[in-house]
């Protein structure tokens, strides 16, 4: 059965057939309707037209009409040649055949991208980087095109309709993920299934995943690559069977995973999942790194109920199609020790220190050297070096990753922290000086604990002599 | 007709058929001198002789005496084997066939790459990170590797003839787009072109371009890479018909663009360039945006007279073979309005900050640290979210782009300006402390101004309760 | 003669033919053994025996029994269904059959990695970044983390068995290339030749170097794919041949080369070699670049005897085979060049100020900004310059390599070191003073000298009436 060959009941003009399992309908031939576009369209967009005729779309006999279709009081409804159709084609529209991938992704956080607005990602985009002057007929007070042109490319737009189905530049061109669309759904399929040839093959490449992850602050498609997963995969491309409509791990391929495979595509024990959370253990967006579903629970969303030990027995069982269990179970052991080491050295004692130095700070959130100095060692070194463990890129996990969190620790912000004690020490407002005292007790106590006296020069005695032990070793072995 | 195969007159040693449209001459068969020089390099260097077999030119019986041809008097003359040939085949030489294509390069800035010897950049690999050790025949005084190995390899160098045909090593190897060749032609065809199979394959591949156009001051292919374009190349590279030598949008494929597709290549209605500024209509490069035809009249290319808007004009013709007409206004709506935000908020009123400090720096360019902070404002980040509107991709846009340039103009550009007027406030030259107030004066004028107050702390107060509320309601549905 | 087809005598349980070149036995078919495993292991691991299935090895009758058999008394023996096996199959049973590869492989500095621990490096992932909270059975005191998932990754781990066979999840899994395995042998085979394909083809395609050879410390992989030599491999991949057992450049391939073709694989002159340093004249690895030779000695390797000289010759008769003479020379005194002016303008005066600074500072080593300051200059922004001069990578070269090292020496290496001067000129401890003043007259002797007065404003009035010149015919020729 392919879930891919469906069409949905409302538009049939035609005689069709009942689709016993999906309990949809499929049209026998293109509808009148949809044949009327493509007249017009092959002349305005041939490209278009050809992108679809390479699609399962075509030979289902679903064409533009059937997804483009709207109600006459839809909001973004626009009367085109006696028609009421929309521009947007929402996940609620493609769920009217992909039923269970619509829910699956509505359950998933992908489709909660959307939500951001508001949050302290946005205030970058919004004041720090922004301003109003990008007015448009859905935003006359002013939208920054830092954040049009930047986050919600990816995290998705709040769609306006300006006028008889226009939609508002400021909010269209659009496939955010997270996208909320004007019928209230929220998400966007074409994120990854291009129009208009929705390809599953498409969506079956690792670069797919890239337009989003990627970059300084999640570079999962860089950790990709650098794998060995990746480096398979650029290998026997060919050999993927990327096309193929079923695509089970062992019987249609074997010589690589891409990103679909681990979190999403089919084992010979499960089956396609459209929440992409499922398979995961660790949340490492937020400071430190949580369990999947205290984040989900935080959205309301489904996964709230579906613990981490289950997803990753989930990915477990993907795993184990290619490593023994004994391999799995260590690289659990290794990718578990990093969050650890990560969370517990430099995110607990870095949280602990800005609240106490907030106090003391411009009350502007980024209005201080360190607001930044901080972020970027959770949001965009520290989730390097944690993605980069989660998925075996060695270079993300160390140089790119732990090295420059440790890094800026020490030479940023621990320095910018004494400072700011130091320069509040001698205070007339008595309380500034008693927040100075205790930030700078906890500085002491921080550089003093077990993970960091290295640094003010009271190493452990007995590691210090062993770790010396290993040094003359090396030197003995690689003289350079 | 295909461009590709043609003949020029100049060494017909047989018999030839006349090639209507071009005025060229076609030969019939390899000419007896390329015969000779086939004979003895199949020996010598077969791998070009495979690479050349497998060429239009072979096809076309233009061989090696062809472009290879010298006249005695030419400054790079080479006698070999009773033979004056020269080793660097020019943009003239290759214009002997391929005329339209060498005028419309020798239009271009392309082919202007070579003239940015004396500007800021050149600077940085003369002075600042180079020296004069390396000594060669050309350049007994010495002259920097950092810009030989570096700068020209893509700008171009000036190529030195030593000796008898012989080429400096300062000089040569070089395929930069812009060398100045022996003749006094500009440019390089095999910067693009890559010898000896001069493939249009290659040419139209995204990584060709790539060679110059990445990095952290013009990652065109980065972000090429991260957009829909780059995914769908990258997923549907052997549908892309890139051997054919037609090549029209729509007609000859349609799986994806490439970077050869929206800046030069043909499309129903226009031909194929090689002025690739043709399609344009904002020069991102300097440290404000400004409009093509100005940066053409500069160098005082024809492209002074074509304005952006039919530029534009042209590009949005490409456009709309795949997208609608909404879809592209509004695309083009997104993109002025970042470089706008960036033009107003950062580099109009950085650049009049700098030559106000300028009087207070040490007289060295580059002998200053904020020197290197505001170079890389606009010349690395600045650009970065530049180009990463213009070719839609998210990341590069915000993360890499004006996400970097906002952090750096409020935590190193402005503390630096500030420190600067500080110290000279107390002077014992009062023009400099008169100038130290000025800055002081403008400093604060920047800050108190609509886009940056924020940061002092001074967000206008209906703005700051938008803002508060948008927080809140983000708080109640996105808890983490 | 294919050195893939081979077999080993000890496990061979039926008749067979002698392979007369190597000394070693081809099964005439699979052994009851390896036929045994397999009957299990397609129920329960089906991708690697589909991957087996695909690879040379299967066609030789190699299975699973003959790489992983072990002796009761190997350390890491597993009692399996009364069969003794391992799970790591080190270059000593690979060497069994592959024994020239395996000396090659042993006698490079590949295949010892993994004897960094204990260096500067190693201090980095095991003081600064990490702890000792991995508590594992073979590190009951712990262990850290960061070096785990990171440098040993790639640099092999010191692998540990913890009982009956089983590896401790502190050092397994790891591919690292200079692995120190449990039976005393160094290195990885499978780093490069992943398992259970052992292909070639993966094998030379530059991705397959690129899950170590990336990063900000050692970009080869991004170099490469900027280089004109990574732009036609990607461009004409299908046209490598990569699958062919045999791979002699201009024989069985001539579209591109990849990093196997340059410093391991066959031309019509050279054998294929396993030991990946044999060809290049330079050693970019150190603080100032080095003789092979020279690191080799360091190591006790047998190249200590083999000459840079030899190493060049053996690269340019590589090179010749798709350039000329005149180019590769050039192409040399181009690379020479840039490493001279690395390391004499940079490398050498920082290695001497760093000298003179350590008495002054912290006893701790990266305790002290500039630790990092001056590590960054060499081991990350030093190298990318080298590593990019020696592939012909212009960007990296430039804008990531000689341009930040000189960018941070002027304003970051310099004034810090300026300051540490500076703050210890007035101490208390005469000897510190006298340290102080030492330091700052090296400073100023750097300063004053050739390479680098024009920061202090003393460039050679010569050379600034020259650059004067330069830069007002470019403002003519480029008003910008």
């Amino acid at each position: 059965m392919r879930l891919e060959i469906a069409a949905f009941v409302s538009v049939v003009s035609i005689f069709s057939v009942a689709h016993a399992e999906t309990g949809v309908l499929m049209p026998k031939e293109l509808s009148f309707k949809s044949k009327e576009c493509i007249k017009c369209h092959k002349e305005k967009s041939l490209v278009i037209t050809q992108q679809w005729g390479a699609s399962h779309h075509y030979r289902a006999n679903v064409g533009c009409y059937e997804c483009h279709q709207a109600n006459k009081n839809d909001s973004d409804a626009i009367l085109h040649y006696d028609e009421y159709i929309s521009i947007i084609v929402s996940p609620k529209d493609c769920g009217r055949c992909h039923e269970k991938e619509a829910d699956e992704f509505d359950a998933s956080r992908h489709s909660k991208g959307g939500r951001i607005l508001g949050s302290l990602d946005n205030r970058l985009a919004e004041v720090v980087e922004g301003d109003h002057m990008m007015k448009t007929p859905g935003f006359p007070e002013g939208v920054p095109a830092a954040a049009v042109s930047g986050c919600l490319q990816c995290h998705g737009s709040e769609v306006k309709v300006i006028n008889e189905g226009k939609l508002d530049p400021a909010t269209w061109p659009n496939t955010g993920i997270g996208r909320i669309n004007p019928d209230g759904s929220e998400g966007s399929c074409s994120a990854c299934h291009s129009r208009h040839k929705f390809s599953v093959k498409q969506a079956r490449n690792p670069e797919n995943c890239g337009k989003c992850h990627m970059g300084p602050d999640h570079p999962q498609i860089e950790i990709y690559e650098e794998s060995k997963h990746g480096i398979a995969f650029h290998a026997n491309k060919e050999k993927m069977n990327l096309e193929n409509a079923k695509w089970i791990l062992g019987e249609d391929y074997n010589a690589a995973p891409t990103c679909a495979t681990c979190h999403m595509s089919a084992t010979p024990d499960q089956d396609v999942t459209h929440d992409t959370g499922m398979r995961i253990s660790w949340n490492n967006r937020p400071i430190m790194s949580i369990r999947p579903e205290v984040s989900d629970a935080r959205l309301g969303l489904p996964g709230k109920e579906f613990s981490w030990e289950k997803r990753r027995a989930r990915m477990k069982n993907v795993c184990l199609n290619c490593h023994n269990e004994g391999y799995v179970e260590n690289f659990y052991a290794q990718y578990d020790a990093f969050i650890e080491l990560y969370n517990t050295k430099f995110a607990q004692p870095g949280k602990k220190l800005m609240a106490l130095a907030k106090p003391l700070l411009k009350p502007v959130v980024f209005g201080n050297k360190i607001d930044f100095t901080w972020f970027e060692l959770w949001h965009h070194e520290g989730r390097r070096g944690r993605h980069g463990a989660s998925m075996m890129g060695p270079d993300y996990t160390q140089w790119h990753g732990i090295y420059e969190v440790a890094k800026n620790f020490y030479t940023e912000f621990i320095p910018e922290l004494e400072k700011i004690a130091k320069d509040n020490l001698h205070s007339d407002d008595s309380a500034r000086v008693k927040q100075a005292k205790r930030l700078q007790k906890w500085i002491d106590k921080v550089l003093s604990s077990k993970n960091h006296r290295w640094f003010i020069n009271k190493m452990d005695p007995e590691e210090a002599a062993r770790r010396k032990a290993a040094q003359k070793a090396f030197q003995e072995r690689y003289r350079e």
